[in-house]
């Protein structure tokens, strides 16, 4: 296989990107500099090797812990927990939010398989409890709208509330069955604020 | 900048790529193997690295003439004129076609300061004239049916008749003021057997 064809064969492995639409982007790379293309195959390359789970929130960083957890302006007593790392950056945009977070790595999903011993729950756990020392007040829960959602919610509700843990869902200014990650800011925004009693 | 802030900023320079796609495509990356990750990479870095214009007749190749001017099959009496080396993939793809091509590179634009002399045509004009030893009968110009498409057009016959060339132009299958390189297989054909004597 040439390079070319090659090229077109990884750019629609990726989500959105069909036959067409790689064969577009083969040939626009093809007609930038070298040292711009190798710029976009190093950044690629680096994510893949420098990027890492953070050990305490489970947030892809390149520092663990990574940089949400070692900033000590932010506030210790409340924890968001999201379903992907990229949900937090369409939390951190709103610029609303400035406690820590949490990724689950996924959402219940029985009939699937996905149980609480294949998300970041354990991890959790010890945040929460820490042999009673801990600082948390809040659990934010900002899993999708979604049944997924709501049932891991209810989950990590049952969990949380013995350790005298309140725990809130964001308000449903979101849309139903829609994806947090490609939420609006002012929606979230709302959302943040408007947050319930589970 | 972190590497995810990186790629995600190098994904958003692809034409039809913005911001919040290039952050997905960015996590998508960021959830593969290292080693599906590295081969998109290399696959980017080997385009930029390996792939050249054909010196014969300005298509994108790995081996310098390109496979096409090579193939002793192809019948060396008829020359394909295109804008670019991705018009090639379309009109390969029809299996109509079996002569030679040659790519011009762009369009003819003078608004825009693109003249003659920035388009492939001088070596276009060795392949028609080699000393009255050519083997070129018949020139099809396939550049798009858009205004710069047809003066491009014009311009080469004008150069190619005094030569004693047949001059022809891709039926006006294609819908006018569309593109070559996204038109389907089945229409590319029915322009190819359509064309007409310019």
């Amino acid at each position: 296989m040439g390079a070319i064809e090659e090229l077109t064969t990884e750019l629609a492995r990726l989500p959105g990107i069909g036959r067409k639409t790689a064969t577009r982007l083969t040939y626009f790379i093809l007609k930038r500099t070298p040292d711009e293309s190798r710029r976009l195959a190093r950044a690629i390359e680096s994510v893949a090797e420098r990027v890492r789970e953070c050990s305490r929130c489970g947030n892809l960083t390149e520092s663990d812990p990574c940089e949400l957890c070692e900033d000590r302006r932010r506030d210790p007593s409340v924890i968001c927990v999201v379903e992907e790392a990229a949900d937090i950056g369409a939390i951190e945009r709103t610029g609303e939010f400035r406690g820590l977070y949490h990724v689950l790595g996924g959402l219940l999903a029985p009939l699937e398989g996905v149980g609480p011993e294949e998300l970041n729950i354990d991890r959790l756990l010890q945040r929460l409890d820490a042999d009673g020392d801990s600082a948390v007040e809040e659990l934010i829960i900002a899993t999708n709208p979604s049944v997924e959602g709501e049932a891991t919610a209810l989950y990590l509700q049952k969990l949380a509330r013995p350790l005298g843990i309140r725990v809130t869902r964001l308000a449903r200014g979101l849309p139903v069955g829609g994806d947090l990650e490609y939420a609006d800011g002012v929606t979230i925004a709302e959302a943040l604020s408007g947050r319930r009693e589970l």
